[in-house]
């Protein structure tokens, strides 16, 4: 009897998993990287804004989420990771005076280095727009833009984000 | 020499972790109990409503994540569990447009068993209130108020949640 090699190659790949081949999501221009997992994080708070009619959740890596939850959050811990995923408002189809997330906006991170980031408060920030999540920025300068903004919060340790109280 | 026993045991004692004894969460009077670990699990969408100045954020356990994340929401899978927290709204201190949350409202989960939960849409519903988390009902006819609201979205399996679109 031949033993029919390629068809047992065959009947073998068959078995593997499928993988996903997606395009990785590129760093940006100041060299963060999109962290792994991020979208299985947990969750430190929410908030809407009126002014560009977005809504968000904001999540945090390990370190982050301890410090939120045990209240150690003046300053944030070095390694901190804080990560918004932003949405466009849309009116709930079946409830008008519901607000749902809408068309994806961007995810952004704000990570604690105050070495490596003490040009900006301390932070270094990053963000990716739309589901293809594009890296925002041509060039690094584009982190002064979420600082001058961030200055706003500068008694918070430079972060709006204000975890929210949960049993 | 003589061994000082009762000091070596407060030397091991000090050691021991520090353990929480609060409250344990008391179950619904439709006999749900909290689920251990809810605020760790992963986030499938938010909300804010006008009518009743709250934001919210919505988790799921491990079937509703893969199935939010998968699509496979008509009908959710059973033993899905979705979960909201939450909160009043309020202005952030340092951004006028920015609605963060507030004091705690209360957490709320559904839990989709179609069989047990036949009589309200083949989901059990619980909800605790406040940070020290009573449960809500003085009997269990209070699912068919639950039940009576979430009537609107008939048309999506009772479920008001729209899974958020996540890169």
């Amino acid at each position: 009897m031949k033993i029919q090699y390629p068809l047992i190659l065959i009947s073998l790949i068959s078995l593997l998993p499928i993988a996903s081949y997606a395009e990785p999501i590129q760093p940006t221009a100041n060299g963060i990287n999109f962290p792994i997992g991020l979208k299985n994080w947990r969750a430190i708070s929410t908030s809407y804004r009126t002014d560009n009619n977005t809504q968000r959740v904001i999540l945090g890596n390990s370190i982050a989420v301890a410090a939120s939850r045990s209240g150690n959050t003046k300053p944030w811990p070095q390694g901190s990771i804080l990560a918004k995923l932003v949405w466009k408002n849309r009116q709930h189809p079946q409830w008008d005076a519901a607000i749902v997330p809408g068309e994806f906006v961007h995810s952004e991170i704000m990570i604690r280095d105050s070495q490596k980031y003490n040009a900006t408060g301390g932070w270094g920030f990053a963000r990716w727009v739309g589901l293809s999540q594009q890296p925002y920025g041509k060039n690094e300068s584009f982190a002064q833009e979420c600082y001058a903004c961030h200055n706003h919060a500068k008694d918070s340790n430079y972060v709006f984000t204000k975890p929210a109280k949960i049993p």
